[in-house]
Formats: structure tokens, C-alpha cells, sequence
């Protein structure tokens, strides 16, 4: 089991990150501070997370060719992701996200694209040669078909002895209710402060006992709260929390969900305790809001 | 001379155009209608209407290799434009600019990005076999540097015969102090309101009696004043008026004024008088900000 790897499945796309001075009145011509490219998506952040974190990890989504596709390919194998299960559909643009990032009052303006790329089909996920992967990730994106994919994994898990078996995370990130399907599907459920919200909730704590229910039987539930830090629950029903631990200046916080989601990931799947898991969420988290992008939340 | 080509050299950059509904408040997420990216720049504006409207032409300036560049040099061939006088600049960057284009407004809310790439030089220009152009155009930018290609142009002028002499014109579109010393250089100079707005100037008639006494003798100085139209001014000293030709309905500004200058040259350089030149180019400048892009601009 120490060469398989752990695979995440949803969105790659291109974020445009443009640092202002103050967010732009309208119509008029603003000089940037700086601007990078950066490959996102939160399955996509995941996966450079884990990788950095040193475990080895595939990325499964949908990719149109053409310059940003180059641009995410080389991006991809500069973090040594495994990108063999990458679909490429040539009929397909692949647009970008403009990220409009304020010095002045740390905000985050985002201009979304409509992609008109199919999302991963159970059919596309039918061919993937489970027996290369200890754990599985999806980003709650097509839930109907992600249902699918995860019967899958239970099925091929029910003729394995249990060392073999694949371990299942969900992410319930958008206030969509396709999505709330997925609850009832992972070992590991992370379910997002927005959904969390949604539902009237105002805690991480109210969050678990209220959506902890809809969880299969032994399953683990986490919810991260900004800077309220995050709190979990297991099989024991136990509500167990971890501070956030915030960086001196907080620099970025693009994907900072994302590195949370892997970190916890990368402890549980390294047999760590569901504290540890999430205190080094926690920690991970932290440090990437201390830097830009993902390469400095080791140091 | 029926061969020889009009060169425009200046910006190349990337728009990357995001169409809204409405201009997005800050700190929230918006869906966009629509995202292109486009080939930007002045002088790469410039050279793709020249093309359009059938004129050999050439580009000169400077560009970073990566992914943007990419798509830029694709672009350029798409249009049958001359690169080879591009210059690569393997240690840069190449930056886009991001471009909000609300609906509700009209409104372009545009992020420029400090490049760090030089621009052309006296020196990259003494590399360049003039007996190829009829006509060379300069987008006024560093203009110490561009007051020595000029005068190389006009030393190779005074040895040729007339027909084969090379026609100057440069466009001084920013407010910037160093770019009025190019204001005698060329023989058509194309200023912009927002030049002659800073000058204190409230009509294109008014700027160019304002500015006409610091050109060359003989040369002509042009004017377009957005839905007033543009005037010009010959060396007879008459000012001359073309209205303005407004499209049905208001698409898309962006590379109106640079469209303007390109159909202005073109007429002018197939030996178009200059009320013929000034009402094409408001013409097809018209035509321009009823399209998105530039290829509908000749239907």
C-alpha cells in the first residue's frame, strides 16, 4: 500500500490573480501591483497540497487544449502530479478566472466562467484502474454521476481484503442541493462554513450534530470555520476541535480550503488521529494564508 | 512600392475581455457572460485592421515566450501579419490585461500589468531593411528612442528618390511629457482627445489649432473627438471634419481609436485625400464599435 496514491477528482482551471492597490472604480484604468497565473480549482489546489505535503497523488478532470492548457500541464508536473487520467476534450474552451485581489481591504472579487467542459463521467471513471490508489477525493461538482463513481469504489472495496480497500472523501463545498446527496457517500465528508451557513447553522459544532445524521454508519464529518479554526466528529459522535492558527500577516487566502482538505487528508491516510488530522489542517491552512500561492505552507 | 509594406510599431499585449451583466461590487463572485482573449496593443490594434483592410503590414515589438505568446503569434499569423521583426525576450514576462466590460454600462474597467519587457530600441531598429516599407507608424511610447528611429527614417528618406521615400506618422494617445517631443517628427501625427483634453482643449477643432504650430511643415495633424467625429489639419491650414458613424448599437470601444488610425493610413497611403482618409477612418471606426473584435469591421 506505501506506492498508492491518492487520487482527487473535480475542477482545474486557470485563476488570473491580479493584486491591486484598492479595488477598481468602474470604468476607469487600474495598474496592477502584480499579477500571476496560477493553476486552481479546489480538487486541483488539493492534489499540489498533498503533493507538497510528499504523498504521491493523481489528479482526474477535464482539460480543453490550447495555451492555458499548456500552462496547467507543465504547472501539474512541476508539483510531480500524475496527470495520466486527465481528459482532454478538443471541442471545448477552457476559460479563465479573473481573481481581483485587494491590498487595501484583503478582498477576494472573482469573475467566474461559464466552461462549457463536461465534468468527469462515471463512464470516463470506469476506466481507471482502481487497485493504483489507497483513497479517493471528489470535488461535489456532478453529484449524480459522482454517485455512481463512488458505488463503484464500495463495490471493488466489498472484494478486497480491508488493507486494499479505498478509502472515500466528499467535499460539499457550493450551497447546491444536488450536492447534499454526497453526504451519505464518504468516509470522509468535509462539508463548507458557506453550506454550513445555508442551513441556518452558526457553528462548525451546530454544523456536525445538525448534518451528522446524514452520514453513513462510522464515517467522519469536518467543517472548517475561517478563522474560528474547525471541528470534527467521528464515529464516536465525539465533537473534537482544533484553533485556527493564523499567520502574522495574512497574505492570500485562495485555496486555503483546499489546503485544509489535504492536510487532513494526508494525516488520516498516514494513520494519524482524527485530532492530529485536523490540528495539522489547522496549522497547513494557516501557513498558506501567510503566502502567495501553495509553495511556501511547509516552511 | 506596390509591395512594400506599412510597419507599425508599439504594444503587443493580451485583453483578456470578461463580459458582465454589471460591474461586479467588491468582494463578491460574478459569472461572466462571456470571456475572449484578444491580441491587444495599440500597434498590434493598428496593424490587425490594416490587414483586414488589405494592406501588407508588418509588426515590430517586443514579446515573452510562454504560454501568451503562444496564442499571440498565432493570432498575429491568423491575421497575415509580418512578425519577423518581433523581438524575444527570453527572461520577461508577458503579462495580460484584464478587461471588465459591463453591459448594464458600457463601462471597460481595465487592469493594465507593468510589464517588464523593453520596448523596441534605436538599436533593434537599425537592424531593419527600410526599403521594404512605403509607411512606418509609431505608437508613441519611449520616445527618446523613438526620436532617433525617426530620424534614421528621415536620413534614409533624403537619399531616395521620392516615390521611394518612407511616410512617418506616430500617434501620441497618452499624457505623458516625453511623448510631445514627437509631435514635429511625423508626417501625419494623430493625437487624442484625451492629449488634447489634458491640454485644455474641449474640441478637436480647437486642439489642433493649439497643437498644429509644433509640427513639421507640411505635415498633417489629426484629431478624433469619440461621437463628435474627428478633424484633421493639412499644410494648407484648413480644417477639415469627418462626423462620426455610430453603429446601430454600441458593442465593443476597445481598439476603436486604433482601428480610426489604421483606416486613416490606409486611405492616405493609397493616395486618398484627407477628407477621404477622416471619414473612413470614422467609418470603419464606427463599424468597429459595432462588432466585438475586429473582424466584422468591413460587412
Amino acid at each position: 500500500m506505501g506506492d498508492k496514491k491518492i487520487l482527487t477528482i473535480g475542477l482545474v482551471c486557470l485563476d488570473i490573480i491580479n493584486v491591486v492597490d484598492k479595488y477598481p472604480e468602474e470604468d476607469t484604468d487600474t495598474r496592477c501591483l502584480s499579477q500571476r497565473w496560477q493553476r486552481g480549482g479546489n480538487a486541483s489546489n488539493t492534489c499540489t497540497v498533498l503533493s507538497l505535503l510528499g504523498a504521491p497523488c493523481a489528479f482526474m478532470g477535464s482539460l480543453a487544449p490550447g495555451p492555458v492548457a499548456d500552462f496547467i500541464l507543465n504547472d501539474f508536473q512541476m508539483y510531480k502530479i500524475d496527470i495520466s487520467l486527465l481528459l482532454e476534450h478538443a471541442e471545448c474552451s477552457f476559460p479563465a478566472s479573473v481573481v481581483i485581489s485587494s491590498v487595501m481591504t484583503g478582498s477576494r472579487t472573482i469573475l467566474h466562467m461559464n466552461r462549457n467542459l463536461p465534468d468527469v463521467s462515471v463512464e470516463d471513471f470506469s476506466k481507471v484502474d482502481l487497485s493504483q490508489y489507497k483513497w479517493i477525493h471528489w470535488e461535489g461538482r456532478n453529484a449524480d454521476e459522482q454517485v455512481k463513481m463512488i458505488e463503484r469504489v464500495r463495490e471493488y472495496n466489498s472484494k478486497q481484503e480491508e488493507k486494499n480497500r479505498i478509502t472515500i472523501s466528499v467535499e460539499i463545498e457550493k450551497t447546491r442541493e444536488p450536492l447534499y446527496q454526497l453526504f451519505p457517500l464518504g468516509d470522509l465528508v468535509c462539508v463548507s462554513k458557506d453550506v454550513a451557513q445555508h442551513f441556518g447553522f452558526t457553528s462548525a459544532a451546530a454544523a456536525l450534530k445538525g448534518f451528522y445524521g446524514r452520514l453513513r454508519k462510522g464515517a467522519t464529518l469536518i467543517c472548517a470555520w475561517a478563522e474560528k479554526g474547525a471541528d470534527a466528529m467521528g464515529a464516536d459522535g465525539v465533537i473534537i476541535h482544533s484553533d485556527a492558527f493564523p499567520p502574522e500577516k495574512l497574505v492570500d487566502t485562495l485555496g486555503a480550503g483546499d489546503t485544509f482538505n489535504a492536510s487532513v487528508i494526508y494525516s488520516l491516510s498516514n494513520g494519524g488521529s482524527l485530532q492530529d488530522a485536523l490540528t495539522f489542517g489547522c496549522q497547513i491552512a494557516g501557513k498558506k494564508c501567510g503566502v502567495h500561492g501553495y509553495d511556501g505552507i511547509l516552511h
